[in-house]
């Protein structure tokens, strides 16, 4: 394989979104990362705000959100303008050349609506393919890549996607060409070994751990598909993936969960 | 200089953005458009309706628009996210590899904070520069720069800038590179020698052709700032200028104004 050149790709949530003070400060943390970098953004409050201030409510089918299509536009509004471009702001004033981008842009990130048997979710993506000579291309031209979780079907249509999938996707596909970390930056320091103490973080995790874990039931609800897309990224070829809070990329003594197969 | 290659600088306003049906024309008819393109868009009723529908009221001093701090959140998740980003969807469509943008991506368009002496425009911008090295290396990879009226002052702040000026400001930093012709598109067949007169269309205008249409006022008001950026692009080495309407891509018999120095 020789020598692969290191990039990182980092998932952030609505926790750092929604806290300007937070943003701030990790955003400058990933100006300084070291080698080619890509950011991921979740979306955050500002979805759910600006849903409400113009009349929307959730639509949930069996207790599973749906985006409709008002929905939709609620979240390229806010994902794809108001936050994306905010960060690419603010990275530009820390001289980083950031572009904030969606899957449709270049045809990034192209997904199909969901075909579940009993639930349509509405306009709601599952990644099909990550354009990586493009995104090869882009990074290689000294970029910054911004994602907002939208992507496309190609033929027209956006659709929201799970912004923990696209991180792991986009790791993925740029693990041929480079060496890539896939960090996860979320509200804990780590997977936690008892969800009630923030103390408890495992600092490693492999298959059979989780496995065990998820017996327990110590790892549940929202932090399964997380990890499964640790996994996964990591069986497809990615290097290093790391679960923790922001704040362990400026701390060298920060504690987070590292996964390993 | 010898042979350039061939760029076409497209602007639609706001009478295209607001129908879906002339909008899926356009870019069909701009998606075939040969050699180098770039597409800049201008808003629409769609940050009205949002702003209308969030409670806020346009603000104006002296009667001129103001863009305070909820305004241009409204402009930015408007223009840079829904508009923008179903722009590039439905080119992505249509075989374009588009990409879409705001000045602060990459800070592909440096503005500054509209200094006036009497009136705070709030957070509107003035173009100073254009980054053409990215922008030429971004269409050198094949990629149909889509952009939206939105620049960043390189400080961290985003600000609400006038489209027509931004498709002149890039036609001029393209120029040194292609040979660039300049498209305005917007609700009439052309520049009218009388405006209650649709068939009145001038075919050319030259700048002693324009002093003299000032001074008739059959020019006025807001045509005035439009031929204005019409003959700043001419000055500054863009080859062709043209306004009319969108059907002009198309229509080979289509009436146009061609703007000459």
């Amino acid at each position: 394989m020789g020598n692969k050149a290191p990039l990182t790709v980092v998932k952030i949530g609505g926790n750092i979104i929604d806290n300007p003070i937070e943003l701030v400060k990790f955003l400058t943390d990933f100006s300084k990362v070291d080698g080619y970098k890509i950011l991921v953004h979740g979306g955050g409050k500002l979805a759910t705000k600006m849903a409400e201030s113009i009349g929307l409510s959730p639509q949930l089918i069996d207790g599973r959100r749906i985006t409709d299509a008002p929905m939709l536009d609620v979240a390229v509004m806010t994902y794809a303008g108001a936050i994306n471009k905010n960060c690419v702001a603010q990275l530009q004033a820390l001289k980083c050349t950031a572009i904030g981008f969606t899957g449709a842009d270049g045809n990034l990130i192209l997904s199909e609506k969901r075909n579940h048997p009993t639930i349509d979710f509405g306009f709601v993506g599952d990644v099909k393919k990550v354009n990586s000579e493009l995104l090869f291309s882009l990074v290689s031209l000294g970029i910054i890549p911004v994602f907002s979780a939208i992507t496309h079907d190609n033929k027209g249509q956006l659709l929201n996607t799970n912004a923990d999938t696209i991180a792991s996707e986009i790791a993925i596909s740029m693990s041929s060409t480079f060496e890539v970390s896939l960090i996860y930056c979320f509200e804990k320091q780590g997977v936690l070994a008892n969800s009630e103490d923030e103390n408890s973080v495992i600092q490693q995790i492999n298959a059979l751990d989780y496995a065990e874990l998820l017996e327990n039931k110590a790892i549940h609800s929202g932090m399964i598909p997380k990890m499964d897309n640790c996994f996964y990224a990591l069986n497809k070829g990615v290097e290093k993936v790391i679960i923790g809070n922001q704040t362990l990329l400026s701390n060298r003594n920060s504690i987070f969960t590292t996964i390993k197969l």
